[in-house]
């Protein structure tokens, strides 16, 4: 069963609103099995308004509105609903008495504008409204069933629980859903596409999305059946085949950001992590200290974002930075070593590298990062290279240095436990 | 001239993410005058969207589509917009050069699904996409014009100033605009527009749109007028009225964001700068080196998220820690006074807190946040307390931060030029 959401209101049209409503509605309808398949915000334009509901009634089981159930002219949702359905607007003398009521306990007369919102459209049940003056309405036109909501969400989500909720579960097949949110770094969208589209494209029950942000793609897996065990079964032939191909690109199988897993795999070992940051300016620092409670495996560390910076904050020698320039493997390396010793950290990041737009050498260009990793007993580092702006390329290189870390921590360490 | 917004992709039709390019292209258009009057999300369904784009071209002549550009099979928009417009696809090998060569910059091969970039629908202009595989596409349809963009933000927003407005621009009826793009730190959205309402209200001529983020609110207006200088004559009677309600909570006339305001004025003066930061965990020093050549004046400082850290690092006595907490005032400027003495810079922050969700006292509950400030001569501290999330708490401290420097580096200090 398919639904779609209509927002309502030339306000949702600026570049300051955004229509919300629609997330929560979201997500009450995955959860009943229903997917949503178009979301509309069109103005207050009772023609605009019509047409979006015909096309949407045309197609889909399942449409919802909200807002526009005002008392004011710019205020169209049941007139325009009731022209796209070819049915009339009829006058409901109990609405008003009602809306009245609710006048009358604020200790208020009902203005004569309010009368607009007691017009029913024939067919229509009306659907009571605690929170504020104007109802809801549910109707079945054939076999699509529309919900006329507010928009304000402190009236439109108890209204849609209390009432169109319990009505949608009688029209729905039972049916449960399944689903995986997976995590991967350090692969660009189009080879995760490239490796997993052979799985994912042979199994048509199970319904995939991938999202892309730099350094971090997101798969969601759903997959729907009568039980929640059939749903579970579905979902169980695709994800192993999934995660086998990934193999350690896959970073969390239950959508946690990779700064969670990381300091979730550092508490399970009792260790401690300390950062130098140079071309990030802090953003590792940021992520991981984003997680609540990571004060109980990251202790700090140090921005060194200037050369005698690095000499005077971490004691690297000018020697080593004039020999080797501070975008440089050994430096990466010094980094680290300076701030675990510094710190007493268990482990310790470092980043620095060029992130544009100046900057750069023939060898070494704008987008190269060097990231240097202590563990107990070895230092690491890895170079990297990224295109795009100072922007991106700060981005990549902290999910490379969070990456790298990840990595290191699934693996055992010789002599540890 | 109206113009309607698809956004493409089902990741956008799940409960977790919104679409917000359209409100950077609505703020777009509405500053050249177009209204947006209907906004879409379609999930990655051909058919689909190709009818949403045949409805929309029928009736609006601006139709702008991002998302659904890229290499996989999920990517329907090429596609769809050319079925919608009976016109055909067609390889483009120029194209295919341009992703090769961005791979092979990368040092990495392209992959074979990428060659699906390389199609061109029939009588389209290609718009190159520098941070970013997707090219982009502008056609018209008759009197329509549509535009295929990416929906990343960082490769859809310069994509539309550099190529696709400028386009537009020749479309419309020869018109000036005026704009002036304020931000204001530290006062919440409603009381902007409380003091604001009664100035812009009152002329229909200048366009106000307000926009709000954690601690920043930016304020646009527009005139429109057949020549630039009336057009300016318009906002130069609002303008004025705006900037002595807001006083110095007005931080930026250009739009520039505060962490480059506080730049500029660093560097204006040929001053340093140096934080120590625990609840922000680096966010601020993050800030400050997202602008370029911000190594001029930042210098560094230290990530000291455990009381440990705070002692060796940044070498405070354990003894004021014990007596005061780490959350405190004396706490807040000894690090401030301590990152500044290791860094030998001319100003300092340091930034300590509750960002919760556990911690906090009854005098200084989750929330409450001291900001240390060094400027040469003086030391001094703010406490400031917000409500809202760890993510919430954490931005608005380090917007706090910055502006509290900001405010320091506008007032001319005793005994300096």
């Amino acid at each position: 069963m398919n639904a779609e959401i209509i927002a309502v209101g030339s306000e949702l049209l600026t570049p300051s609103r955004i229509d919300t409503d629609s997330l929560f509605l979201t997500e009450r309808l995955n959860g009943l099995g229903v997917a949503v398949v178009s979301k509309c915000v069109v103005g207050d334009d009772r023609q605009r308004l019509a047409a979006a509901v015909a096309t949407a009634a045309a197609r889909s089981e399942v449409i919802i509105l909200t807002g526009g159930l005002g008392p004011t002219e710019d205020d169209v949702t049941r007139d325009a609903v009731a022209s796209a359905l070819g049915r009339t607007l009829e006058y409901d003398p109990e609405i008003e008495a009602v809306i009245d009521a609710r006048f009358r306990r604020m200790g208020r007369t009902m203005a004569e504008i309010n009368k607009r919102q007691a017009y029913r459209i024939s067919g229509a049940e009306l659907l009571e409204n605690p929170n504020g003056t104007a109802p809801g309405q549910w109707l079945m036109a054939g076999e699509t069933a529309l919900m006329l909501l507010p928009g304000p969400p402190n009236e439109m989500k108890p209204m849609f629980d209390n009432h169109c909720r319990p009505r949608l579960e009688k029209l729905l097949p039972a049916q449960a859903i399944a689903t995986r949110f997976y995590r991967i770094a350090g692969m660009p969208e189009s080879d995760v596409d490239q490796l997993l589209a052979p799985v994912y494209t042979r199994y048509k029950d199970v319904a995939t999305t991938i999202l892309a942000a730099p350094g971090d793609i997101q798969l969601h897996f759903y997959a729907k059946a009568p039980t929640a065990e059939a749903a579970e079964a579905r979902l169980g032939v695709v994800a192993p085949q999934i995660e086998a191909l990934l193999g350690d690109r896959l970073y969390s199988t239950n959508g946690d950001p990779l700064e969670k897993v990381v300091g979730d795999l550092l508490d399970k070992r009792g260790a401690t992590l300390a950062v130098a940051e140079s071309c990030t300016g802090g953003m590792v620092a940021e992520r991981i200290t984003s997680v609540p409670g990571s004060s109980r495996y990251f202790l700090g560390g140090m921005i060194t974002y200037t050369d005698p910076m690095k000499e005077s904050l971490l004691q690297i020698s000018d020697g080593l930075i004039y020999k080797f320039t501070s975008v440089s493997e050994p430096v990466a390396r010094a980094m680290a070593e300076a701030v675990r010793f510094h710190c007493q950290s268990d482990y310790a990041l470092s980043v620095t590298g060029y992130a544009g737009p100046d900057g750069g050498t023939e060898r070494d260009p704008v987008g190269t990062v060097y990231i240097g990793l202590i563990r107990p007993g070895s230092v690491e580092c890895r170079r990297v290279r990224y295109l795009g702006d100072r922007d991106r390329v700060r981005k990549l290189a902290t999910q490379a240095a969070l990456d790298f870390l990840r990595l290191t921590l699934e693996t055992p360490h010789p002599g540890q436990a």
